[in-house]
């Protein structure tokens, strides 16, 4: 499927009430739980959503529409949100996700982008010129992976409960 | 975590929502594409989920409670919906699952379901001795891995799109 700015608004536009839907009111022991060591749980992964969108897919867009291949990104950190979430609830997280999503899309809308500007590039610090395409099909698919992630991973804490259906579910081994 | 009545409910009775959230006016695009041959759509996973929820989960507590280990479960046909939902739309499902998830909700709590219940027993076709638990704790994953198998079929739509962002999302090779 090609790139396209209406059908990625579908999701970018949705995402903050879907997250609502599955996460909110849910017993701590579904939001808090991990899939291990160095594992996201739901409550980091929400987190996770909006360090990047106060910080980093606003931010690299701007820098491609403005600076072009003229300056680099600023380097993502994955793990901002274990500081920055703390002493807060995953409702105060999921507000303030809606919030700058919402206008983080009036913004995008506002800019007009064209087919033409999907091909303009940025400097991407690791892997190197990169189009503002394929940073938005990146944004649509970090949404819907980390919906994948929250979900996988509350199936997960009642893997030792499923007895010997786990062999039919392969996903619950990634 | 313990399997847990209360816990389970609120994934069960959230479920037919997120998929409503998730999916509703979408772009057929979104939809109706797979992971690949022999692969489920989105559109494939909600008919998957409405069979199971009319013939599969409620019928296996019936027999684990009603006939324990002297009667076999019915084989589950994980592609029965490949002719259940020729002619219907999307909206068509979403409305029968939650009717018939809400239904089945509603018929657990007249149960009354105790501990000591969760022990009872039934013949699964392959795996042999079953505890209500297993079942009931599998219900629950089989909800939580479709929606996140659901949300990794939707990213993958833009695979082609991301570019070198690929390498980053070890998701989008499951």
């Amino acid at each position: 499927m090609k790139f396209n700015l209406e059908k990625s608004y579908e999701i970018w536009e949705r995402t903050p009430f879907v997250l609502r839907g599955l996460l909110n009111g849910l017993h701590q022991d579904w939001i808090v739980r991990n899939e291990g060591s160095e594992t996201f749980s739901p409550f980091d992964v929400i987190g996770h959503l909006l360090h990047g969108e106060k910080t980093d897919w606003p931010n690299r867009i701007k820098m491609i529409l403005e600076k072009g291949t003229t300056s680099e990104f600023v380097p993502y950190d994955r793990f901002a949100m274990y500081n920055e979430s703390v002493g807060k609830t995953l409702e105060q997280l999921l507000d303030e996700f809606e919030e700058i999503r919402m206008k983080n899309m009036h913004w995008v809308r506002s800019l007009n982008l064209s087919e033409v500007d999907f091909e303009r590039k940025g400097i991407h610090p690791k892997f190197g010129e990169v189009t503002l395409r394929q940073l938005m099909a990146t944004w649509v698919i970090h949404d819907l992976t980390h919906l994948s992630q929250i979900t996988r991973v509350m199936a997960k804490q009642y893997k030792e409960e499923m007895g010997p259906w786990l062999e039919y579910f392969r996903i619950m081994s990634f």
